[in-house]
């Protein structure tokens, strides 16, 4: 599921500035996260300066930075179908809390990516998501974030 | 502590290109994290286009990744030093396996960050690493980290 506004074009103005998922930051990944009622999904190619410790690769703190802005993308979305929020609208805003990381696998560079984030469980202003990152079909990195909706 | 060779002046020639700490890489934070036999510490000023959904603020994820490499670098020294290494030798191959972060207030851009990192616990080839992201001597995130010495 690719298609549809992308969940950072309904956040507030100034998270376009985001290095990791901002449209509007053209040093980062410019991540475009979409929902489509139950989980998130994005697919993008890390660009080449993005290297690792090997140079095939991305750093696996980046992709926690990854896995840290997709969750965090998937938990708004699913805060805003809670709050009968429509497509269009924009959505509430949100922080990371906790984020796991496990790393199983190298992250190649050069190569269609995929993140995909579903949430497990949601109580009041908290919201927990898990996600994963994978390369070919191979999962190389799974996420647990706490997500939270912060009071206005 | 902020003397001596950087740990990641030490790691194999390749790791130079990382994005988050490599010196080689001109995009990235080319991180300086410096082992005084207990702790890593390293110290540095975040670039602006790293910037944040806030603009004043850099993404909860680069400080996970800032955390994933200052821990990797402080397991990497303190695994070296239990192998009898010098500080002028070239330090082992290390690869984190989990990164845990919690974030505990924003992390603010254009301003001295300091990392430090701490070995709590080692057996065989695993080191559990906790480490720390501070402004202006307030904790902005903590991390526990899982660093594997992969077999040659």
């Amino acid at each position: 599921m690719t298609e549809g506004i992308p969940i950072q074009d309904r956040f507030p103005p100034e998270y376009a500035h985001c290095f990791v998922c901002g449209p509007a930051n053209p040093y980062g990944f410019q991540l475009a996260s979409r929902w489509d009622g139950t989980a998130a999904v994005a697919t993008f190619v890390p660009p080449q300066w993005f290297t690792g410790a090997d140079p095939d690769t991305i750093p696996g703190g980046l992709t926690a930075a990854l896995l840290d802005c997709h969750t965090a993308a998937a938990g708004a979305a699913a805060a805003a179908q809670r709050l009968g929020l429509g497509p269009q609208d924009r959505l509430p805003r949100v922080a990371t809390a906790r984020l796991e990381v496990d790393f199983r696998a190298p992250t190649p560079i050069r190569t269609d990516l995929t993140l995909r984030a579903v949430v497990v469980e949601s109580e009041g202003r908290k919201t927990w998501v898990t996600g994963e990152l994978s390369a070919s079909g191979r999962v190389t990195a799974q996420a647990k974030a706490l997500i939270i909706t912060p009071k206005h």
